[in-house]
C-alpha cells in the first residue's frame, strides 16, 4: 500500500516472503476463458453466465460421460491463475463508481511500530472510497434499485433479481460488499437462498505467516467457502489483511476489536472508543465486508455468566466483559452504536452482530446470558436497519440437538428475521479432534431450520490452529452440512447434483461419480486403494462386493422385466411372472449385487 | 474347530497366517485385574462393577487431575491381552448351562472344497449347544425371569434389572446373545437405552485376510463398536467367522444368505431352502448373535423398484429379488419364516429383519417399495414374537433430513416398537469419501428420534473396503452420533462426560481434556502440532489465541467478582460495580480470552 512508504516491487526484503508466481494451488492455466483447476476438479471448466448490467457469473461445469448433460455447480473459487502480487481484477469497480458519490483519498492507516514489519512487501497502492451518502445494498434495495450485485446473485442462485432486492430491503438477506473490496464476487446470505459457509483463517501470536494465510484463504474458497473471516491477532495484522482482501473473491469478515486490542498492548481496560473508531475506518478502507461487533455484551449480562460451566468463550465477548467490569459502565460498542453505523453505511460494511455470551459447553446452552444478549442483538438490528445497514446475527456454539431449534426460533422472532450465522453448533463436547463432525451435525440441522450461513469448525478446534488439510476438511464438512440443509429445505434444483451422482453410481460411471463429488481427489484415492487398475474404473463391480456380489445390475433386470410386462396390477404381474420366469432363468443374465448388508 | 479335522496347533501351515502373540492392539499387560490400553487410553483403567448372579461389568475409568473425581465410561473393548489362538474366556457359559436344557454335539459343518483352505488353522475344538426348548432372552423375560445377562445390562446402563426384563418381554429391546457365543459381554439394543453402534467388517472376493478382519473387529470394539457384523463373501467364510466369534466380546451379526449364495456358486436362482437352512444351523452353532434376514422382499414389491434412481442396493435384497423373479414365487425367507424361527429360538439368535428395498439414493427415499417392505417387516415381527424371538428392524439408507423422522415414526408404529437399526442415513449423495459425515448427520438425528442402533459408515463407503484407519474413523464418527442422540434424548447421566471435559477445558487441564475425549491420541497429536512443548499442556493459553487472547480466565474474574458482590439485582450490581471497579482495575489481574470470533 503506497501510503506506508514501502516499495511494492518484487524484492523480498523482510521476514515475510510471498510466493514468486501465484499460489501453488492457483490453476496452471492463465486467467483467460476456461481456466479451472484440473488437478483438483478433473473434467470441470469455469463458465460464465451473462446477465443484465454487464454481470458475468462464474460457475463450474462438470462434464459427464455416457451422453449425460453436464452439471453446473456454484463456484466460489474466484479467478484462477492471477499474480497474487497484483491482486484480483476489480470486478465491481465500475458498478460502484456508477451508482454513488464518493470521497476518494489515500488510506488513513499508518504502520504501527512494533506491530508492523517495516520491510514488509505490500500490494500496489490504491485510493480508497467513502460514500458521501448511504451506499449500502440495503439503501439501494429500499429505494427499489436493482444493483449489478443483486443481478449477479440472482443468476448465481437462479432466482428473480427483484426477489433478491426485496429480501435485502426487508433485511432477510445481505450482500456483504464493501465499496473498497471491488474484487469480490457478489453473494448473499439469507435463509431463502442457498445456505452459505464461512471459513476462519488468521495468524496468532504463536504461529503462521502471511503467505500461509493467503494460501489458506484461496484453498478454502477453492473447496467452497462462501466468505472468509480473518481472525489474525499477531504481528502485521493490517498487512496480512491487505494481502488477503486484494486476493479475495469472497467477502471478508473481521472482528475489529482484536486489532484494536493489539493497538493498546493487549490490555482490555485500555481500549477506547477512539482506538476502536480508527480501527473501523482503517478496516473499512481496506475493504472488509462485514464486521463482527459484540455490542450485545451489556454490563448487566456479565454476572449471568458467573455460574456457567465455561463462562465466556468468545474472545470479543470476553474483551468487552472485561472492559465493562473495569470501567463500571456500558460497552462503547453499545453506547456508540449509532456512530458505528455512520461509518459502516459510508462503505457498505455489513454487521455481524457477535454473540459474545454464546455457550462454550453443552451445560451452558440456551441459558439466561445467551438469550439476554440475543434480545439486545434484536434491538440493535432495528437500529442498524434505521441506517439501512445490512445485518446478520451470530449464534452458538455448543448446543445439544434437542435445544438447537429453540435458538433458531428465538433468533427469527427477536431479530426480526435478520440472517442467522452460527458456529456449528457442536452437539457434544467429548470429541476434540473431531469437532468438525460434532458441529457438522448441528450445523446441518440449524441450516435446515433456517440459519443462513454456517461458520465452519475444523478438526483442530479447541486444540490448535488449522493447517491446509484442516481447512479443507472443515470446508468439505460444512459444504455437506449446508447442502444437506438445502436439500431438507427443498431449495429448487438442489438435488440435481445428488441425482446426477447417484445415476453415475448406478451406471458404474466411476469417473463421473468422482468428478461430481465435493472432493474428487479423495474419492478417487480411496477407490484406488483397493482397485487401482484403470480398468476397475469402468468395471461393473467394485472392491466392496466383488464381481459376483454387486446389486446395480439386478435393477436393470427388474426394469427390463417391468417394461416388458407393463402391468402394475399384482395378479397380472404374477401371471406375467409365471409366463416369463423360465425365459428369465434361461437367459442366464448375470446378476450383480451391491452395497452393504 | 475339531470337526473339520484340522490341527489347532501353532503351526501356520496354510495361506492364512495368524499373529503369533495376540493382536498388536491388545493391551501390553496381561488379562488380570486392571488391564487397559495405555497407548490409546492414557490414564484409564478397566474396572469391574459386581452385581447379582455373579456378573462383573467392565467399565473404563478415566483418572483426572486437579482433585476431580474419575469418570467411568461404557467399555466395549472386551478382555485385553489374551491369546487370540485360544479365544476369549467363556464369560456366560455357566449362566447358559444353569438355566436351560440342551443337546450337546460336535458342530455339523464340514469344510467345503473350493471354499475352505484345507490347511487353515482353526481355534480349539468345542461342543455346540442347542436348546431343547426355547432358550431366548425374550422367553425368559416373558416368564418373569431376570437372567444374568439382564443383570449385566442393567448395571452397564445404570437401570433397574426388571426394567431391562420388561423391555425385552415387550419386544422394545433385545440382548443378542447366542448360547454358542458365551464369550460375549451382554449388551442391549433398544430405544430406552443408550444408542448403540455397529461396525461392519468382512473380507470380499477381492481383498483382505482373516487376520485383517480379526484385527479390524478388535480395533472397532476398542474404539466403541457395540456389535460387529461379519459381511465376508470370499473364501473361508466359515473359518473367518469362527476366528472372529471366538475373539468377540460383542455380539456378532451376519447375513446368512451371503454364505448360502457362495455355496451355490454365486447363482441366486440356485439358492434353495435346504442350503439356506443348513447355513442357518451352521452359523447358529458357531455363535452368531443376530441374523439379517431379508424376508420382507416380496415378489409383488420387486417391480416397485423399477422406476427408482438406483433400484435395489441391498445385496441381500437383490439376491432375493432375483430369486423371486427367476422362480415366479414368493421368497422362501417369507414362506419358511416359521421354520427359520424354530431354528433361531433353539440358539437364541435374534432377528435383524433386513430392509432389502432400502433407498440407495435420496431420490428413492421413503418410496412405495421401501414402505411396502416395512409393512411386511411389521407382520414378521409379530410372527417372530409369537416364538419369543428377539427382533430388530433394519432401516435406511439415503434419506434427506426432512424425511428422516417419517422413517422412525412409521417404523415404531408398523413394527410395534421393535428396535430400529439404521444405516446412517446419508443426508446427501454428493460426498463420496466423506459418507461417514453425510451419514453421521442422519444417524445422530434418527438416534435422537428413537433408533436403537446405528450401523456405521466409513469414509470408504461406495468406494472400497475400509482399512483400520477407516474403521476407527467410522466408529468415532458414530460414537459421536450416538452420544449426541443420547444427549438429545436426555438419558440420565449422559452429559457427565461432556461436563467433565468442558470443566477440564475451562481449567486448562489439557491432559484431562485429551483423556476424556473419544480419541485421546488424535486430540493430543493435534495439540502438539502447534504447541509441542510439554509445558504448553499446562499453560493457561493455547495456540489458537496465544497468551494474550484467551478467554477462560476472565470468567474466573467474573466469578470472583459475582461471589464478592452476592447481589443479583441490576441496580445493586451497578452500585457494586462502581464501588469495585477501581479495585478491579488496580488489581491488574491478567485476563485471558479464548475461542474463535
Amino acid at each position: 500500500m503506497g501510503t506506508n512508504g514501502k516499495s511494492n516491487g518484487s524484492a523480498n526484503g523482510g521476514s515475510v516472503h510471498l510466493p514468486q508466481a501465484g499460489l501453488p494451488l492457483a490453476g496452471k492455466e492463465n486467467g483467460n476463458g476456461n481456466e479451472n483447476d484440473a488437478e483438483n476438479f478433473p473434467n470441470s471448466k469455469k463458465v460464465h453466465v451473462e446477465g443484465p448490467q454487464g454481470v458475468r457469473v462464474p460457475m463450474r461445469e462438470i462434464a459427464l460421460s455416457g451422453g449425460e448433460p453436464p452439471v453446473r455447480v456454484y463456484d466460489t473459487s474466484g479467478p484462477q491463475g492471477h499474480d497474487i502480487r497484483m491482486g484480483l481484477p476489480p470486478l465491481r469497480a465500475e458498478w460502484i463508481r456508477a451508482r454513488g458519490e464518493y470521497d476518494e483519498s489515500d488510506p488513513s492507516y499508518k504502520p504501527v511500530a512494533g506491530h508492523s514489519d517495516p520491510d514488509i512487501e505490500m500490494p500496489p497502492s490504491r485510493k480508497v472510497l467513502r460514500g458521501r451518502g448511504n451506499v449500502t445494498q440495503m439503501h439501494y434495495a429500499r429505494k427499489g434499485e436493482i444493483t449489478p450485485e443483486m443481478e449477479f446473485v440472482a443468476i448465481r442462485e437462479n432466482l428473480e433479481p427483484d426477489f433478491v432486492r426485496s429480501e435485502i430491503a426487508r433485511g432477510r438477506t445481505i450482500i456483504p460488499a464493501n465499496i473498497n473490496h471491488p474484487e469480490s464476487e457478489p453473494m448473499t446470505i439469507g435463509r431463502n437462498f442457498l445456505v452459505k459457509i464461512n471459513a476462519n483463517i488468521g495468524n496468532s501470536a504463536v504461529s503462521s505467516t502471511i503467505e500461509e494465510e493467503i494460501e489458506k484463504m484461496s484453498w478454502a474458497t477453492l473447496w467452497g467457502a462462501d466468505t472468509v473471516m480473518d481472525l489474525s491477532t499477531g504481528m502485521n495484522i493490517h498487512e496480512t489483511r491487505e494481502w488477503i482482501i486484494r486476493n479475495a473473491s469472497v467477502p471478508i469478515g473481521t472482528v475489529p476489536i482484536y486489532q484494536a486490542l493489539e493497538k493498546v498492548g493487549g490490555v482490555a481496560e485500555d481500549l477506547t472508543w477512539e482506538v476502536y473508531h480508527n480501527t473501523l475506518i482503517e478496516q473499512a478502507e481496506q475493504g472488509v465486508d462485514y464486521f463482527t461487533v459484540h455490542a450485545g455484551v451489556l454490563l448487566r449480562y456479565v454476572p449471568m455468566t458467573a455460574k456457567r460451566m465455561t463462562g465466556i468463550v468468545s474472545r470479543g465477548g470476553a474483551i468487552m466483559a472485561k472492559w465493562c467490569l473495569a470501567h463500571h459502565t456500558e460497552s462503547f460498542l453499545y453506547t456508540r452504536f449509532d456512530e458505528i453505523c455512520e461509518i459502516m453505511k459510508a462503505y457498505d460494511v455489513s454487521f455481524s452482530l457477535g454473540d459474545g455470551l454464546r455457550p462454550g459447553a453443552l451445560a451452558d446452552a440456551n441459558d439466561e446470558a445467551q438469550f439476554a444478549e440475543l434480545e439486545t442483538l434484536g434491538e440493535l438490528t432495528t437500529r442498524a436497519w434505521e441506517h439501512d445497514i445490512q445485518v446478520m446475527i451470530e449464534g452458538p456454539g455448543h448446543v445439544p440437538m434437542h435445544m438447537i431449534k429453540e435458538n433458531m426460533d428465538k433468533q427469527l422472532e427477536i431479530c426480526h428475521e435478520a440472517p442467522f450465522y452460527t458456529l456449528g453448533p457442536l452437539t457434544t463436547d467429548i470429541a476434540p479432534g473431531y469437532d468438525h463432525i460434532t458441529s457438522g451435525i448441528g450445523a446441518a440441522m440449524i441450516g435446515w431450520y433456517g440459519t443462513a450461513m454456517l461458520c465452519y469448525v475444523t478438526p483442530k478446534e479447541h486444540l490448535g490452529l488449522p493447517n491446509k488439510d484442516d481447512v479443507k476438511e472443515g470446508v468439505i464438512t460444512y459444504k455437506i452440512a449446508a447442502h444437506a440443509a438445502d436439500l431438507a429445505k427443498g431449495h429448487p434444483g438442489v438435488r440435481d447434483r445428488d441425482d446426477a451422482l447417484s445415476k453415475a453410481r448406478f451406471d458404474f460411471r466411476w469417473e463421473d461419480q468422482f468428478n461430481l463429488s465435493l472432493d474428487p481427489t479423495t474419492a478417487v484415492g480411496y477407490h484406488d486403494e483397493t482397485l487401482p487398475a484403470d480398468g476397475a474404473k469402468v468395471a461393473h463391480f467394485c472392491s466392496m462386493c466383488g464381481p459376483k456380489f454387486c446389486s446395480m445390475k439386478i435393477t436393470q433386470d427388474v426394469r427390463d422385466y417391468a417394461a416388458k410386462l407393463e402391468m402394475a396390477d399384482g395378479d397380472a404381474l404374477k401371471a406375467g411372472l409365471e409366463e416369463k420366469a423360465e425365459e428369465f432363468k434361461k437367459g442366464g443374465s448375470e446378476i450383480y449385487v451391491k452395497d452393504e448388508a
